[in-house]
């Protein structure tokens, strides 16, 4: 057997134990009985520190040394590349911390869905608090230049450090806020009433499950369920799992499948000799979101795109059988502050994020503590848009991310908003006219050219290099701002 | 920390990797898409290994040593007394073998539904014959004095040789053949006609769901999907999950249901101190048999079941308004010689298990060729039963054991019939007119008495002893061919 193949095998069976996890925490936010709930917690914090100390081993360090060296092709090197990077990482943080936070993440899980349905910010904090503090002890251990958040954000997005999201958001923050205020002052309000309504969940998850097919997601290899918090996972590229949720207001399901069915897809691409080794899979949290934000808002808020499946709609939900094609367009290109991040319009959705990196930070720093993130988050809904939380459920306690212990993650929200209009730019320059593939239904020369260019590229290049093979230029917030400023002045009519 | 803890602490983790594959082996029945399954397989092949691994290394045989030293409660010795027998039994199997029958084992049952689906042994076979080649080859190495099917029957009922198999049906062989040679010559036919029907999936998973939760399977604690061949798994006792199938015969679903309830229930009845350790869970499949027979078959075949539950079936239901109460108790009673297993009536069932325990160990000693199987199936059936299979999908493709490589289990089926009754004796003897408590649906008392002498006692016990403290005497047919000839003899009229 080559030093590589051998490397391999070790690789199978560390994918093995994390895949055991991924697939008990989906059937956690998916299916599981709550009395399954301490179980659940012990089992996925004992596996992940078995898999913490089988990675970190002289076996491992041994299989991957030797490989090293024997590495030669491109695809090699990435993996080889890709080990020891988690190695290196992994082996600063003792087994314990792991077993901890893995162990807490699935507790939190539990408790924040509880405390969110019951608007009790007070039952979550003791647990959220441990899960800062355990934050800041692995932030320490990883170590750090500028700023304790940069230890974290790394994780995410490999290379990142906090000042590249400092940057992000000083160049997008004062464009975003004057076309929030312009269209604010044009006093013109889309109307999307009719997409409010008491529908069934059946249909919903019928409608959106056809929606996810027609525009490329496998159901040979992956499912959709419903989860309180919409999200995507897999264990296998022969199996990505996508969730959606069923709400009064029918947008939700729909752009939550499209989005999770980017991420999906994304999945999906990878190669199939990849299956089961860290090439195989999106490369970073950023580049992630770049694809689900194309599939939910660049296709699925265009005007081509309900060209095509708006008969649909209506043929699926009749209630919506009078609008027409534009006022549709419009409705579902709505900006207006709101206090939901995942429900959250285009234009108004960074300002969520800046203000979880915002509150981040200072909890990370101790300028915050975890008892006063309540007022802290509505203080900031009110400077960022203009309006406050009604409630801790709709407010500090809405997303799963901290009750999961993951820190640092948000900013690559935003940078997959950026990204995502950078990648199209260049699909479309490629391709043609965009516009009539999708009025026509035609997805899969979309699909095909984000596969050849992104997709296929699986985890093998590090987000950077994969930015600028794809786009000839490093990650900036140019044509994302091109692109939303042109099109919400469209739709908004501003001079 | 004390010994005894110290070991449970490796027992943690060997339980976080079993139960790992528990859910994985759930999923894949339930859920999985199709293109999951060679990463399936895999994974499971290798959570199978790394267990087996961690069982039998150094580690743990040191620990248990360490902790035998130690155990001076009932509850302690029990521990060790079975971790030392599953380390015995696994130190005899290579690591690679146990890999590689998990493996095939899931890739097997993927090849089983296929091959079910469209009729087509022959795609089956050579699987099929992989399969027992290294069931002998595991045989071989566990060792055995009297016969080959002992080693194999052992790991499914501790002690067990195949002798006593011999034994039990030698037992019972007569008199049920009698029975249905009896039932047969009276001439007397029970319509169920009006149990067949174009029932809509959902009414039936609603029906059965309500009914499990009636007699006492905890939902808090686990969950009813629905799988081709209903199966009942877990992997806490706080997170059970029982499985059901809907078919245009009603009886399917309902009887289905209670069977893989009467499994829920002993699991959930574990204490919850035990749990994620050996201690918990059912003793044997023989012993676990016997509970999901009561339910189904003591309890939901009673005529006292249906007086509470009659009305509920016709409000769900409508179509079967008009059936009085006797009429419906025969049609669940009726008794005639059928193709499959899991539908066949209380007296004809053991016949089906002679015949697979008498194939499988010709197979086992080579009499038999896999690709002989469908023509030696198919005479057993006419031999037994008086009928010949119309396909080899409702002949010898349609249990999943083989699939799954659980060679040596069928026997358990048997024990657990017989079984059933000699406890449900004692029970019925205890709590004085149990008819009348199922009547008025109170279904709490029978469901208590058996946590209480059954249930709660775990895998703390060795079946032989298990049995012998609740009933006072040995497993034998006496009790149950009482019951099952009086009970039968009524509702077909015999003298």
């Amino acid at each position: 057997m080559s030093k590589i193949d051998a490397l391999k095998q070790r690789l199978y069976d560390l994918n093995a134990i994390g895949s055991a996890n991924a697939i008990m925490g989906w059937d956690q936010q998916c299916l599981m009985p709550h009395g399954g709930a301490p179980a659940r917690a012990a089992h996925q914090g004992i596996l992940s520190r078995i898999q913490h100390e089988m990675l970190t081993s002289d076996e491992t360090r041994r299989l991957l040394e030797d490989a090293t060296a024997e590495a030669e092709s491109a695809e090699d090197k990435a993996l080889v590349r890709i080990v020891q990077r988690d190695l290196d990482l992994s082996s600063k943080i003792p087994a314990e911390l792991v077993e901890k936070q893995s162990r807490l993440g699935s507790e939190g899980h539990e408790l924040w869905v509880t405390a969110r349905q019951n608007n009790d910010f007070a039952s979550f904090a003791p647990t959220l608090e441990v899960m800062f503090d355990l934050a800041k002890e692995q932030a320490e251990y990883l170590g750090y230049e500028d700023h304790i958040y940069s230890a974290l954000f790394d994780l995410y997005e490999e290379g990142a450090v906090k000042a590249d999201a400092d940057r992000m958001f000083d160049g997008i923050r004062g464009p975003l806020v004057q076309l929030v205020k312009d269209i604010k002052d044009s006093g013109v309000q889309h109307d999307d009433s009719f997409l409010h309504s008491d529908w069934k969940d059946q249909d919903q998850l019928d409608f959106t499950a056809a929606l996810a097919k027609t525009v490329g997601f496998d159901f040979n290899r992956g499912r959709q369920d419903t989860a309180p918090h919409p999200f995507c996972t897999g264990w296998s590229v022969g199996d990505i799992r996508i969730t959606t949720r069923c709400q009064e207001f029918l947008g939700s399901a729909i752009f939550g499948t499209l989005h999770e069915a980017g991420h999906g897809m994304y999945e999906q691409g990878s190669p199939m000799a990849w299956d089961r080794t860290p090439l195989a899979g999106g490369v970073s949290l950023g580049v992630h979101e770049s694809q689900s934000r194309t599939w939910e808002n660049i296709v699925g808020r265009s005007k081509a795109f309900w060209t095509h499946v708006l008969p649909q709609l209506q043929q699926a939900f009749p209630a919506t059988a009078g609008v027409d094609l534009d006022t549709f367009y419009k409705s579902v290109n709505r900006v207006e502050p709101s206090l939901i991040r995942v429900e959250a319009d285009e234009v108004t959705y960074n300002l969520h994020i800046m203000i979880r990196f915002e509150l981040e930070c200072a909890l990370l720093t101790n300028e915050l503590a975890v008892k006063d993130l309540p007022d802290a988050w509505n203080a900031k809904y009110e400077e960022y848009l203009g309006i406050t939380p009604d409630s801790d459920s709709n407010g500090c306690l809405q997303d799963v991310h901290w009750s999961g212990g993951m820190v640092g993650y948000f900013p690559t929200y935003s940078i997959g908003n950026v990204l995502s209009s950078q990648i199209w730019k260049v699909l479309a320059n490629d391709l043609g006219d965009v516009d009539a593939l999708m009025a026509a239904g035609n997805f899969e020369p979309i699909l095909e050219w984000l596969i050849d260019n992104v997709y296929s590229k699986g985890s093998s290049l590090k987000p950077g290099d994969l930015i600028q093979q794809v786009t000839g230029k490093p990650l900036g917030p140019e044509d994302y701002l091109d692109q939303i400023t042109t099109k919400y002045r469209a739709v908004y009519g501003l001079s």
